[in-house]
């Protein structure tokens, strides 16, 4: 595998951006691990950050480079800051920056990844979770499979997230009017029934959360819509609240899960 | 020298952060450069981007680290996205981040900073200019020289800089309500006013703007008024406009100028 | 937690070289994990990596920025390439940098860093087994502690290791006269007596080995000489081949070693 | 732009490697600099270092990324440490891996980038400027183009270079009997006649020396060479020593040459 540290520009961001990208690489020499290329088009993995972290935390805080290293995907691992993937009321336009542009731009440099949507994934903790499952519902265009870890998924309820008055002011910077969230176009739940009546084509799902999370209830809620509505779930729950030390082992079975459904 | 990129955490600002650090390392054996090193208390400037870059752009646009080989200082290269370098009416507490939590942890990490006010410098471009003189000015405690190239120095001038109704909501994110800027703690000229009134120690400062520069009328505004207010000004202006070609140039004056009147 | 991505020169070696390093950070706010900082001198760890890998493969391979992540400990993370630390018969003097320039360098550009022996650990796979043994042994007046994870122990036997010409000449590279290994200073049993008879102060070891790697009879092999001669060493060993899964896996264990028996 | 700090891996030298890329990238917002993509095949200049540095110093001792951002080309720094660019007598295979392997690894990672020799350049400083002749000579059927700064060119009088034993003992790992380099395959003036024997494509060359550089007899010895056997090259010299601020300057000259002269 290749790891890569990308500096680039967005024009959506008029910012410097940073991403960390996997690259497949055949190689014979490498000692205590197998590295598998792919000479074709490579399926792609977006691969999302939660509140706090960026970048380059899926690549500290877990081995993914080396459980990726023999299924010839690549990975990619943007940051949006603290943005939770949309286009800010108060700031920066992210969720175009993520929908639209990125996936532009990583197939402009790196020109064997695939632009098929059955080829490009997207997985997320916590807000990643929320974003991931955005790209697969709001952008399925583009996004054929949607894994959520942890995710903060009901932005219905965010009214209720802020304590403090500079708290209340985050989330409104984020969603605006926090009283019009719910069935807006950052309310995943409002978005899932609109794709299901678009008849566009929906993407194959997966969520995960610890049964001690304090998003455990918005899971569960969010499993029981998407099944109402006929999605092609895949739902696991466990014991564990919101730590590393879960989604370093549950974005194993994300990939196990990707892989083994990706084609089918 | 030594170059660092440095992933650390912010808890002002609740999130994952980057800087790029150059540290004086003596070197016998590097060709085409002298490495010196200085096993003292080492000063340090703090060398800010401007609108677009991040704290990767100095180190990408210059050629910092060989301007400073020989000169015995540390470069702390930070990023405050398209902040200002404010405490954000909508976003981010920069400001707050920038001249004080940001010394903090440097020194933290690098324990031979020197913490004197006489060896803390800020300079920086554009945008950058203006963080760089606001530091010296308003946090003159820890900042003791300070320099502006082709600096956004009168932000009072603010509600006449967004063309659409997206760009005045972005300055409104920044400085929030465009009216009352001027005479507020943003308020570069406002503030080298009180400062010289509050009877604390006045920081050494430098400007350069080229004379095709669109910002060349505030530089020339705020060189007189700090003229007139008594600070000891070093300013200069040449042909150019808004380019690093000349920003490349003008940050080894910069250099000059401090290494020359940094103990005197 | 913070990461850093060095760049800085070796007079040593003669060239630019990189590492990465992690040091406490004492956080509040971020999700999925505490950061804990450390106000005194602070304990390091060199943690070496195996043929075919280099400074950024600890990083890549496991999660050791999380495991130390409230353990107040810095991981300073090194590459010699090919060189198995020595001083090569043909090539770098790996073993003066690893042994003497390093910890100067680190402990100038961090000056927290304890330059206590009690305080400086040494641990590593495979080659960095040896490499981090041979810190333990041969530079134990710097290095209180060691541990091995699979570690190629037993480099007399060297002349049987390579199997092409090529091969045996990459051995001489390193090693010099493949007959002559034996009871020189890279011959780690030998070492081992010879630190024990000057009566100087003996490193706290640890070793790990999988029964199924090709390295393990080695490691029998070396427990029993260190055993033989009084040693304090904590050995283990479990089912397991030449795999980062076993490395991710008991990297911890060296971690919960160190920090139980450090002080006492 | 965009700038890559890439972690890979070498089958030929069986380690992990680094090599900094810059990719053109189309851009709008960027402040005091424009960005120019290229939507076909992109042109590549492979950039080589110098003895005692690495991939990262073009990067960190000029401002390349900028000189290249209108250019719509490619810049790949590899890193060859002190190998001279060779197959080592005692050591790595880095001509090998400069020749053959990167170029074909780059062009799977990046796979815009053009195969076509007459988009394929090289440039170097020092040993680097040894490295991009012996690509132009010794291997034009891949690169078509090649440039040198202050290069050390003249390989065959090596027996002379080493002052002590152990730089003696440097020179014959890289070069091995160091009497029998003349007229070898390392030995470019013998390179220069034999590719034009060949009846094979000739590159286009480009050298540069400093009056006052300790390798200025070399430079012109080789001007001479090149001459008589009736290759197309530009030579310029003017005044100088061997330090980076020369080269600062003269691989802009080597852009325009570059860009000139590669269609024509």
């Amino acid at each position: 595998m290749a790891l890569l540290h990308v500096d680039f520009f967005s024009d959506v961001l008029g910012m410097c951006m940073q991403m960390d990208v996997i690259l497949p690489q055949q190689t014979k020499g490498q000692i205590g691990m197998e590295g598998k290329g792919n000479k074709g088009k490579i399926p792609t993995l977006y691969l999302l950050h939660g509140m706090s972290d960026d970048h380059t935390i899926w690549q500290r805080r877990t081995s993914i480079e080396r459980y990726v290293s023999d299924l010839g995907i690549a990975v990619v691992m943007p940051t949006t800051h603290l943005g939770w993937y949309t286009d800010m009321a108060w700031g920066n336009r992210y969720w175009t920056f993520i929908s639209k542009e990125l996936p532009e731009i990583c197939r402009s440099f790196f020109a064997n990844l695939s632009d098929r949507r059955e080829d490009t994934f997207a997985a997320g903790l916590s807000m990643g979770g929320y974003g991931a499952m955005k790209l697969g519902l709001s952008a399925s265009e583009t996004f054929g499979m949607a894994a959520s870890l942890s995710g903060g998924l009901d932005v219905a309820t965010v009214s209720g997230w802020g304590k403090t008055e500079e708290e209340k002011r985050y989330w409104q910077s984020v969603f605006g009017d926090l009283d019009k969230v719910e069935n807006g176009s950052n309310d995943l739940f409002a978005e899932a029934a609109r794709l299901k009546e678009s008849g566009k084509p929906l993407p194959k799902l997966y969520m995960w959360c610890g049964t001690e999370d304090f998003l455990y209830e918005q899971n569960v809620h969010m499993k029981e819509h998407l099944t109402k509505l006929g999605y092609e779930l895949t739902y696991e729950e466990s014991p564990g609240d919101h730590q590393w030390k879960y989604w370093d082992e549950k974005i194993q079975s994300v990939l196990e899960w990707i892989m083994k459904n990706r084609n089918n």
